[in-house]
């Protein structure tokens, strides 16, 4: 049974010179009706948003802020700062709000009304945004933000177990994160829980609103599980709060309680009330719309205040939080005394941890990459290559983890003498221990956690941690949700996805991925590279190296390509398209893409072989580099206005219509055939490829290249 | 604890003309020898494929298909047939095998011999597909399995309480789910488990394949949890069985045991040695490659076969499963005189079940849609004209299952009579309740599994029910994987996408789509429409009806739309695309689409009034379906031969360049305005686009249409 915690409950609050919740009752009070006025008001003026959530959830607030968390308003980005995450973004109103009476300057009041404004440059969008103070991470859609602050609580857990030393505990803050009823049935947040209890992340605090209410009415709708059980059965030490709308002491016990665990990561099931205060609380009503002005009215007079008077904030308030800012500076002051002296104990290690501070690598990249001339020259995977790109940067580079989901012997990220991300307490089965200091993750058959956790470690301090994630190219379907996000927040990350073509094979069709890739080269500020060999593959990791603010996914095969030493350039690869193979008079450009490469080249030859058809290839890696090439450099990789531009690739052709006029590609779903076989099952051959391209060439010469224009053609004739 | 079933446990099989496993035990021992015998012989002969699982889960398969399941070989589609879902796909050898010995006519030796060839017509795929006889289901990437035979039984208790009588239960199979470690670790998985349990499906069954083995090595690598605990809490029972290799009697026991659970779900808890009987038992070397001519030779030889005998099944091997065929003919011939007795009692009944057996409509669809004339002419957000459409049919057709992840209030699904699928015996707290004849299913905040579970629910057995999924199209990409399952199985489907655009507003851009757009229209088999206000909405509709064999995604605005009753056309609009404004001697086309329309209509204006250039209009709700249209009628449409075309709509513009030479699109991440205004914020105004389009209509005049091709031109000239 859980530890119920209810009013009068012990009150050990973690900073000594914390007042006491139960001595501060009537301040609390006043300070819990001012807010949710004040929520009420924010809602009103612009007639939308959502405020039950946040009126609900109150007096956690007040907890978190004024009892709890070692944060500093007039740093927000110190670095040992405890982080908080709203998982349950929509409920921001919450948030800003406390920034604002706990005096974070950027968080005027004028700021808060500008909450579902017209105003473009407000710092209070509908969900939080990682760009503003205060804000760690934009958790974005619901179920996420749980996942994010796994993330968060294991680069404390690593970075403390890397640089802390006795009486130098210079990285231990804790993170804090907020969910609802809805977070606990997304799948991410439920595979981000199992690996938070696996990994016994006892600096991870989850506190549950549980006011039983979402869009559709009451959670009995759709869940009727036992959730303190479960979140027992992974793992997790949970406590229970009877009446989180008011019981701020209760709240405050649990939150120390939390903080104290020395095992488990913690959860706190706290019973509130959505929309308290007013006459929709409890209700479906209260959670996504204004209240209107007469119960904003009503609940003002419930509480006290002056139905009149709108976005009031009194004085007696604003002094009840002005400790905030002194306690912050102290919280940072003494950090960085630490620091000092750790400093002094410890040159080398405070010279790196200064390093990745400012997100800095440990190490020179760019010497540790092999050369051309280290690959071999054998036909090689490319998800090989990448190995052996990688496994070298990781071995060296502190910054990096690399994870994987459950694909280690395919993915080939393992370097030599890795160690593993775990509990130190673990002993596993198969003899492969770790300790927090390791930098391989095991994450498990959760792709989606993968990049949502990945996002998390990335957003603890931009360029701390580099988190490099792994599975099958088809499974970031899975991931993609979370992919997504790090991408809008500008996080650097790196996307290993191999078997990324039909050339996947027997698996079937379940998994070649057709269509994900448009959707990545779509996706705005994320690199999506298809290396063609290994030089490429090398080409790859420098963008994404030098990708500071934007993840990258490297598309890798799962069969051996051919090498192509006298032509690929990770130079030139690196402006995401280049002239592979230059031809005097050529008829025709082939665009040469990734594992596709060899069609294209063999395609070459038998043109020119067969058909007197001179092919010039272009190599294209990735559409996004491309295009922030400067217009000349395009048209001399491209050469449109002179002769047709036909692209190669085993994928569905959408969007390739902008560099070429003629595609061979897929307009089906794969087939579970050996690698090879599905490629010529689907026409992947020079045999089937060059004449449909030497029918082009001649309708062109025949009617001239306008006659070609407008009108993409789709040259594959396979069709199953 | 688990009720732990042991050797010698009670054998109350199903069917009482069942031989017993206790007095078969030696028939089992040597069925389990040559199954996996066979195993490793079918993975050896192309040196690839998964054999561990199988054979580790061969006693489970023998309690199953010898013991347990109601099916037919000889006619694999009856309807009351119990359903069988391999969701640890990568294990298909299992059920192929099994598939073999029971007698499906199809699955002759010769075809689990091309397990991983190169023949192209086999039925023996990677991993299991629902085209082949006895497959129910493409289960795919791992975790979805689970979620689709959650849809299964859902069908089973949906279709039972419509029709079932007493002494008449005409729809009352089991559904059977084998999964393995992985599947417990993917998000989906947990959120149709969360779902089974609330929903009381005591016609469930899980079946896990507890080997401790991924592909990293042993599962405490990354999941330590209490998943017996974790069953419970989410509504399941739970069964273990300790010895799951040999025991076949306790298999058997625990399989009875759950067919007679009148109360809940079971999870039968399997323990299993993967790759039993080679050397690398019990390791993850075990899981995906063949064991290598040694170690087959030593397995057959520690199975007491000839090492120098291949593909070997003896006939009394054969014999022991013989009885499957005429059991089976009895099953289904027992199912069809309770039929005929149900015409006789209840002929209305059975007539309008005859028309869902069959896959038809209850109703004649094309009699409920409403008119034109219906639809009010001021504006009206697309997800409201959706509603119009979708609520009248969804009354009247009984094949219709309409649900939301959790946005009843904004997707307008819900029609006035709807009753929800629920747990009879549920009542919830905010006084909805239902029952499982219910056909309105409030799936919570699970939209992966929403997907997923309604690929189950159109997979039991096709057209008998027409899943309707909903929530923001931002969301579908956490459906995605489900979604894309649906279009590779051909399963009819409709997605009701709202929210679909930056317009969505001031939820942010985490809640804005820019590039999902671009994944629906280039994933094979699926149609995603956009239509541009109410007529083109039935038009979607129709087409989506029309649309037996693919899902279809219908994209909705939150805003209000202009209405275009004088231009909009359903008929025309189920083309893909038509002409919506003509205008002779136009000098440029504007591509509208969806909920951009209005700018491209304004556009038109403010470019006939201030510029004196003529534009003509087409509407484009659908690639996919004018992709399918003749070429002259391609042709008549975008007149690519005269003028130059200009699409304009608020997404990734990837694609597009298909049919538009120039384009006014997003480059990034939207942004948290009232909708109006993040349209305004990102140049979606004709006083932005009204001159661009002039400027390139002036280019097009000085230099020709041809100067233009070739290099496609993006004309939003703001960027944030």
């Amino acid at each position: 049974m859980a530890a119920v915690i209810t009013n009068g409950a012990a009150t050990n609050s973690i900073a000594p010179f914390h007042s006491s919740p139960v001595q501060d009752q009537k301040k609390i009070d006043q300070a819990l009706r001012t807010f949710r006025c004040l929520i009420a008001d924010l809602c009103e003026q612009f007639n939308g948003g959502h405020p039950g959530g946040a009126m609900g959830m109150a007096a956690i607030g007040i907890a978190l802020w004024k009892y709890t968390m070692k944060y500093s308003p007039t740093n927000p980005n110190y670095f040992n700062r405890d982080r908080f995450v709203l998982s349950n973004g929509h409920t921001c109103l919450f948030q800003y709000t406390f920034l604002h009476l706990v005096g974070y300057p950027a968080m005027a009041m004028e700021q808060l009304k500008s909450y579902h404004s017209a105003c473009t440059n407000s710092i209070c969008p509908g969900h939080p945004e990682i760009e503003h103070d205060g804000i760690e991470v934009t958790t974005g859609p619901l179920g996420q933000g749980i996942a994010n602050a796994v993330g968060l609580a294991m680069a404390t857990k690593h970075l403390g177990a890397r640089y802390n030393r006795p009486g130098f505990e210079i990285v231990n803050n804790m993170t804090w994160c907020m969910i609802g009823d809805a977070c606990l049935q997304e799948g991410v947040a439920l595979e981000a829980i199992q690996l938070a209890g696996h990994w016994k992340l006892n600096n991870l605090v989850v506190i549950y609103d549980n006011n039983q209410i979402t869009c559709d009415g009451s959670v009995d709708l759709c869940n009727t599980e036992d959730i303190n059980a479960k979140m027992r059965a992974c793992g997790w030490d949970v406590i229970e709060v009877d009446d989180g709308c008011y019981d701020v002491p209760a709240l405050v016990a649990a939150l120390a309680q939390a903080r104290s665990n020395n095992i488990k990561p913690t959860f706190i099931n706290v019973h509130t009330l959505i929309g308290i205060g007013s006459k929709v609380a409890g209700d479906a009503k209260a959670h996504g719309v204004a209240f209107g002005a007469e119960d904003v009215a009503s609940i003002k007079t419930r509480f006290g205040m002056d139905p009149e008077q709108h976005f009031i904030v009194q004085d007696e308030v604003y002094d009840f939080f002005r400790d905030a800012v002194p306690r912050g500076e102290t919280f940072e002051n003494d950090w960085k005394q630490l620091l000092e002296q750790y400093a002094k104990e410890y040159p080398e290690m405070h010279q790196e941890f200064s390093l990745r501070v400012q997100g800095k690598m440990t190490d020179d990249w760019t010497k540790i990459l092999p050369s051309k001339e280290e690959f071999p020259t054998i036909p090689t995977a490319s998800r090989k290559s990448a190995g052996l790109c990688c496994n070298p940067l990781a071995s060296k580079l502190h910054n990096m983890m690399v994870g994987t989901a459950d694909l280690t012997p395919s993915v080939n990220m393992a370097w030599k003498g890795k160690v593993d991300f775990q509990n130190p307490d673990l002993k596993t089965t198969c003899g492969i221990n770790g300790d927090y200091s390791g930098r391989y993750i095991h994450w498990g058959i959760r792709e989606h956690a993968m990049a949502a956790i990945s996002n998390g470690l990335a957003a603890f301090n931009k360029g701390t941690i580099l988190p490099v994630t792994s599975t099958f190219f088809m499974f970031y379907i899975y991931a993609a949700p979370g992919v997504r996000m790090g991408a809008l927040q500008g996080l650097q990350q790196i996307h290993i996805a191999t078997h990324d073509s039909i050339g996947t094979g027997e698996d079937g069709p379940t998994h070649q991925p057709i269509a994900l890739a448009v959707l990545y080269r779509a996706m705005p500020d994320i690199l999506y590279i298809r290396p063609c060999d290994s030089e490429e593959t090398a080409g790859a990791f420098i963008s994404a190296l030098k990708a500071t603010s934007s993840p990258t996914i490297i598309s890798l095969s799962r069969q051996n390509l051919e090498q192509y030493p006298h032509y690929s350039c990770r130079e030139k690869a690196q402006k995401g398209a280049y002239v592979f193979v230059e031809e005097e008079d050529a008829d025709v450009t082939l665009l040469g893409v990734g594992a596709e490469m060899v069609f294209a080249m063999r395609t070459r030859h038998l043109l020119q072989e067969k058909f007197q058809i001179k092919a010039r290839v272009v190599s294209f890696p990735c559409q996004k580099l491309f295009e922030s090439q400067s217009i000349e450099y395009k048209r001399s990789v491209l050469k449109y206005q002179s002769i047709p531009r036909v692209v190669i690739e085993a994928y569905a052709v959408n969007g390739w219509e902008r560099y070429a006029d003629a595609g061979f590609s897929m307009s089906s779903f794969g087939h579970s055939l050996p690698g090879a076989a599905a490629y010529k099952y689907f026409g992947f051959d020079e045999q089937i490829i060059a004449p449909e391209v030497a029918k082009l060439v001649g309708d062109v010469k025949l009617n001239g290249l306008d006659s070609l224009r407008g009108e993409f053609r789709d040259l594959n004739p396979i069709h199953h």
